[in-house]
């Protein structure tokens, strides 16, 4: 682990994505309820938000955080299904990991409960789209720009 | 969750894959031990067999798997690294979750040791690759065929 | 812990119940959504199944057990909501506690969700409903046969 | 979860309390000893104690929290046993979920260890007591102040 | 992970043993009461019993286990306090780690509780006492054999 | 659980040592990787920084730590294989535990990849070498001065 010890706490937060790759008719079953109990998204969100808490149990070298917020969003993309999240935190580390531990369980959630109608869904772009606060301050993937993301 | 008391135990195997890609430069950084102590490959190795262990606390509708063999491989791709698992198990339900989670905990974890020198690092192409066993036999993933996958 | 090395492996189901007393707006507002951004049904079923898996590492003395199904039922109730959590099993011991579990953290996740409008409900009548399989066989509560309780 | 990123660290405590109905047979073997290899009653105070450190990964939104304290009882109450628990932090978000998942857990560890005697016995009356702390301040049960609660 | 599928279920017991070495004055505060609210035997025991549970997620390698059996014993030494741990199972692969986990556990939340009153204690002779069962048979360390173990 | 509410933030440090007494045969195998597929040394570090993580979760009275660093050495000894663990944090308790698990855990996951060889391994000298900060101050193990020990 890197010794953070002598870091200040600052408001952090971390947004991160990625895209399920599948039909169209997966993907609407998926999010119109007609697989999972109709509840195929509530779950993957769930998933997302409970894995995040887990991050520092799932990678190795990563900080426990005591999270302030993280939020999972599931909509629906030309190709698929989209998800993104975002993780905040007032630390003496960044929240990335736990943006993307969120968005790549919710995405394998997703699959777990559509797999038994498309086996090859893929589970493609899971990124970093921006970090804010700490030493380094603002970063902005500017692959993920092309892309329009929703702001809260 | 899908009952599955009424299923027989059988051999069930599980190989899914993903691919971080970075650039040239992150990649050996990270495959020939210039960052992360030397130990990032052996690092990410160790999470995602531990992350396969940990599906059925992270993934809402999967059963609890008494796992028999969980192997994650990790080499140089042309565009990144290349992250391969297997799963295998005895029992009444398959080990693709298990094999997907692994490899996508793997890959994060990469990310996680790499980020300070590239952020922005994408994890990509979580797929099934094959599995074998259960009541619906084996299936190949016909896309993943394309890129040749070493067999075990 | 009970060792139960020598026991045989025999199919085994538990239904426990619970429920989470509250005033009918509260009820309403938790069962239509108009709280946990409409999905606190979803979320409360999701914590019980999560829960039921964790048991063994929640009650010092379980066994860690191969559950093959668990579902969780959360229904309007005259005085509140009724929480109804069936775990199942083939195996060498009982899943009870796994049932009740699953209804207890279902329905704290539901008071969770709550109590910003409701800070006083109550969780009462955490009760195992039946339980089938194992040497002891079949028993039915008494007491929760009054209440009459849906089959699945 | 609701984000807590702009509150202020402040001291909180939550008060929980719960009933295992029980008959006074299973009650005093419980207590005393007689079953759970005389220790019943600490193993369900280390089963509340630990699990409120789990709070955050058993309830999905609920915040990670840095406990400062948490005290289990387990008394004898006229129709079972009574368990209470208190829940401190210095933080952002309150502990009425600690406090709670504390007794639920205590409770469900003394029904597992005294189910052989008495399979019926119901967890009842699951509440918040009071909390401190925190910009809503202080709040008290007005239900449970009818039954006395020693202080500590 | 060292692929176990193709191995039988055999009946499996580990025991393993551990000396925390304190000053009398420290064992007997421990054992006698004095420490821990009266309860510090109790809460190592179940200490060690629940940290078995947890050896597949906290040893990297180790499958994960359905623990049959665990029995973790507390006991006065001559030069502090010992422990004795047995594991059993019917599966794969044997149940060593998981009794020396018990052990090492048990021991560490012994000296939780008495650091306070002596912090220089030492945890000693981790070591695997017998095991039997799985292809290789019964071992017995012949080292351990000197100091005399209680059967059960 | 020791209320630590009203104690201030401070710096803390605690570091850890343990010793795997083995032939040198097994001691050579694992740190030059003919055993545990060359990656024994980095899998018992691993394990160690987890396990530090998992403290609150595995002893029953810590308190659950954001902790700032962990680190952990695996090297040649004499009789075996010695392991150090360095654990920090800012904050209102101590990190001894956090050492000793990380020490523990590293040293257990070494055994368990080498008992194929040597299966008499023992874990000896489990200690705190030293403590830093807090109300108590600095404190320096007089046993572990002997040994001469590495400073980060």
């Amino acid at each position: 682990m890197v010794d953070v010890s002598a870091k200040a706490d600052t408001e952090r937060l971390a947004r991160a994505r990625a895209l399920l790759r599948c039909t169209r008719a997966t993907r609407d079953a998926l999010l119109s309820g007609a697989v999972g109990k109709g509840e195929a998204v509530a779950t993957a969100k769930i998933a997302g938000v409970l894995a995040a808490k887990q991050t520092g149990a799932l990678i190795p070298l990563c900080h426990p955080i005591a999270l302030t917020d993280v939020q999972v969003d599931v909509t629906k993309a030309v190709d698929g299904i989209a998800i993104e999240a975002v993780a905040r935190t007032v630390g003496k580390t960044g929240v990335e990991m736990e943006a993307l531990v969120a968005c790549s369980v919710a995405g394998l959630a997703l699959y777990d409960m559509g797999k038994a109608i498309e086996r090859g869904m893929t589970l493609d772009g899971v990124m970093l789209v921006e970090k804010r606060g700490g030493k380094s301050g603002t970063w902005v993937n500017a692959r993920a720009r092309r892309t329009p993301s929703r702001r809260r």
